[in-house]
């Protein structure tokens, strides 16, 4: 038969069918009523997601255009900037806000440690006056999701402005952008938000508004994008089939409720954590419910991470991360934010099972799904 | 019945079913082979659409992000940077070197005029020593294609790169990248490549990489791209859906071959001019062959454009494009460069000639058609 895929990486996600039909549909312009119509419902529906009252300003540019979007906009030549990094992207943020001329402090952690409020209290108190922090909500390389509310109070009482990337956090886990006063916050369409790549989003308050810097920008200006959404339009010419695909995805989250996708995430990434624990894997990405958009383990001794990745994909059509940067050859990654249940990660455990026994690894056999199916049945507190 | 649409708009333009198709098949990651094979195809395939061994660096955006790939990269604050415009996109790039920090010389012509080589002679000279040149190949906001092989060769005689805006011209006219020695050739997935916006494209020469500037850039980076594209890779999450989608339509316009896809076009052209002046229209694009694009015209005296637009959209499912700038509430455009036939254009005229009826003008019946359809028969010499 022909080969079917399981794709199980945390982005992009697998894309509901009703989704894969919606992009199927044909092309409308976008300055028609009937695309300024879906375009207004998709913003208010970001909006809803988001938790924010403010502009969810959206760019045809995968997420590290929006965040692109954050840095440019808000920087000056020799700006003071913090960045606080504990993995791969954390570290890509890095390098794009010195790229843009910023005077770049950077509170560099370990890889898969977890960002603590007193990292960044001694870090900006080191740093003296910082203009704007970026902070890296769930840390995809790692599989580590900090206490971004903590943080960003931090950031906030040292009169910084607080940009997180909410890329593959958004929709995923909690994220309170009003309530926990987050000025910027950056996303895309294809993690959590069930969309294939290609939109991004940055929600911006009037604070960060108000602070724009002199940096130069044309794609990715605010005031533009903002002025064009005011009427429901987009400033150039945008991903139309994708608009319209995300508006339906946003559908789908918002029926199913972010409570219940929270809950939902929090139990499969409890399911992943304990079938890869029965079968004798260490975890690398945290082992409690923080850990709810992707797992990331160690492959036992002597097997590189890598060549299971591979095999996997190879042998078995099934897609999993491997470990990047620093991690690369040690880790794999089992995403589980957006269209996935709790067979999706069976799936995904009896092929890693099978795949390592390949590979000459002893795993005692079949006790992974059955203890990732008890561990899944429980809703968290 | 549910309402028939017509989208007949010079971008974006209707893609065809097995393209529409092709984004309804499940997402891959952007990591895995059958991904990159399917990358390597496409990219490939632009090379031979470009006519150019150059990298095409293909981008996540719109053409307007790909146009910025080239200010960006080839930009240091204070080079002084020429652009040649006559309508909206002109404009649009004038705007962008500006706001790049480039000491521009806007060379600025009348909308609807024809941009001539002696144009951009006598304005280099006033220059003096200019870095790069741009121009734009098909100005869709008038409906004039201009000579760029010739412009090209004034701004290269001057010492000055050159960078062509070929959004809406690449795939629709003839277009030699290499043998007419442009340096950077943008263009966009929407118009002539038959496939939905969200894809954006910028041809680099080897002068253009050695001339890249000290500019702030990140997302649009040169080197960045480039180095991933090596290995059939791509910087940042790329929309894995648009690509196989182009993949898929440029298969088609290359197996119809370059050169009847630029017949077509032509004869499309001179079918949509005729058909008009059979009404009595005024033609606001040239009336020549050159005229491959978009065909422009006003509307009859007393008769608001704008509001021949909405008729036809809203009483009879027909997309044109209004006039922009300038040109609003004067005239209106019909584009036909990508998946258009024949009847495409007829139906167009129909519509028109039924909503200007609508609209009170004396107008003969019956004629556009048969005169389009007289038209097209014969191929271009």
């Amino acid at each position: 038969m022909a080969e079917k895929r399981y794709l199980l990486t945390p982005g992009p996600t697998p894309v509901p069918p009703e989704v894969l039909a919606e992009l199927a549909k044909p092309v409308i312009h976008h300055r028609e009523r009937d695309f300024r119509e879906i375009y207004e419902r998709c913003l208010a529906r970001l909006q809803d997601v988001y938790r924010t009252k403010n502009d969810v300003l959206m760019f045809t540019t995968s997420g590290t255009g929006a965040f692109e979007s954050a840095v440019a906009n808000l920087t000056s030549a020799g700006d003071r900037q913090l960045v606080l990094s504990a993995g791969n992207f954390g570290e890509r943020w890095a390098g794009m806000v010195r790229a843009f001329g910023a005077d770049l402090v950077h509170a560099r952690l370990e890889w898969g440690e977890t960002p603590e409020p007193e990292d960044l209290r001694s870090a900006l108190a080191d740093a003296g006056d910082v203009k704007v922090v970026y902070l890296t909500h769930s840390e995809t390389s790692t599989g580590v999701v900090c206490d971004v509310q903590a943080l960003a109070a931090v950031a906030k009482e040292a009169g910084a402005l607080v940009v997180v990337d909410a890329v593959s956090s958004l929709g995923a886990v909690p994220l309170e952008s009003d309530l926990w006063d987050i000025d910027v916050v950056v996303s895309g369409s294809q993690k959590a938000l069930m969309c294939p790549p290609g939109l991004a989003m940055t929600a911006v308050s009037d604070a960060a508004y108000a602070a724009q810097g002199t940096g130069a920008r044309f794609y990715f200006d605010w005031n533009r994008t903002r002025k064009a959404q005011e009427v429901f339009d987009a400033s150039f010419t945008p991903a139309v089939s994708l608009v319209r695909a995300l508006d339906v995805a946003l559908g789908l989250l918002l029926d199913e409720g972010l409570e219940a996708v929270f809950d939902r995430h929090v139990r499969l990434g409890r399911a992943c954590r304990e079938g890869a624990k029965a079968m004798g894997l260490e975890l690398s990405s945290p082992d409690d419910d923080s850990s709810a958009v992707v797992t990331a383990a160690h492959t036992p001794e002597g097997i590189d991470s890598d060549e299971l990745v591979l095999l996997l994909r190879d042998r078995h059509g099934v897609t999993l991360a491997p470990g990047q940067g620093e991690l690369k050859g040690k880790i794999f990654r089992i995403g589980h934010i957006g269209y996935y249940d709790v067979f999706d990660i069976t799936t995904a455990l009896a092929a890693v099972e099978l795949a390592l026994v390949e590979l000459g690894a002893e795993i005692e056999r079949g006790v992974a799904v059955t203890r990732a199916l008890e561990a899944f049945e429980h809703s968290p507190v």
